[in-house]
């Protein structure tokens, strides 16, 4: 799949695989992202995190999914965008200060809508993994994509 | 409950509710948080968003999510901290600049772990309300929760 034109629900098909680009972690970006929103000592404090059941600093698991995020709108081309009704998220390990990321999305279902026949849901496993190959972070999301428009097939 | 005193697993009781303070979201915040974790024109653009899906800015689901973690580790006064495993989300709605978004927390089980008992999950289901009560997400979630240590049963 071309990464640079844009891809709609006709392009995809099950089992596609679209691996991401890499995103450093450090110990600031936690701490800052855990001050605005997950304010816990063992995302925010060095020295208090080690008496937690983390014993030591980790990443909130919502700064890991942000990060995902980010990793997936610039590894998967949908021409309308990455648009997620939901999921299921899991961590299965903490993500920690030093860790690079990266993401791999890979299609699982792909279902026309039968109401609205411009568009379909397309079902979609993004793995989070550090540079040894981890699991930190499993996603399981369904994504509305549009099919191309009748005008482009001439195109 | 008190909120005052730290929370363990056997002061808990299914049924429960936690209910959050509030969070007022504007248009700044939306839009600085989707620069760095969700580069899309719907969350950043709203000259372009209008042209989308959304039909104008919306937050991403990860900002609600984040904000959502924020109001959940004010409002749920367990002792060792909100550590979640996972769970599933799903975003009913956008989320829009000027809302102001509460959380409701509601404790579905309780089960003692069988291999460590000294803690149990919690599922606890978390629902992120906007001022007119209408829902942005739902989360359902599994959290580890301590029991009271033995020593502490005299204090």
């Amino acid at each position: 799949m071309n990464k640079n034109s844009p891809v709609y629900l006709d392009d995809l098909f099950v089992g596609a695989e679209f691996k991401s680009s890499e995103h450093q972690l450090d110990q600031e970006q936690i701490i800052k992202f855990a001050q605005e929103f997950d304010p816990q000592p063992f995302h925010t404090d060095e020295g208090a995190a080690k008496d937690t059941f983390f014993k030591g600093i980790a990443a909130s698991g919502w700064h890991t999914a942000a990060i995902t995020m980010k990793l997936m709108v610039e590894s998967l081309p949908f021409q309308t965008g990455i648009i997620g009704l939901g999921g299921e998220i899991s961590w299965p390990r903490p993500t920690r200060p030093g860790e690079t990321l990266h993401a791999i999305s890979k299609i699982l279902e792909i279902v026309p809508s039968r109401s609205k026949p411009d568009r379909g849901i397309v079902t979609v496993e993004c793995l989070t993994l550090n540079q040894n190959d981890e699991l930190c972070q499993k996603f399981v999301t369904k994504l509305v994509v549009l099919k191309r428009p009748v005008d482009n097939l001439t195109t």
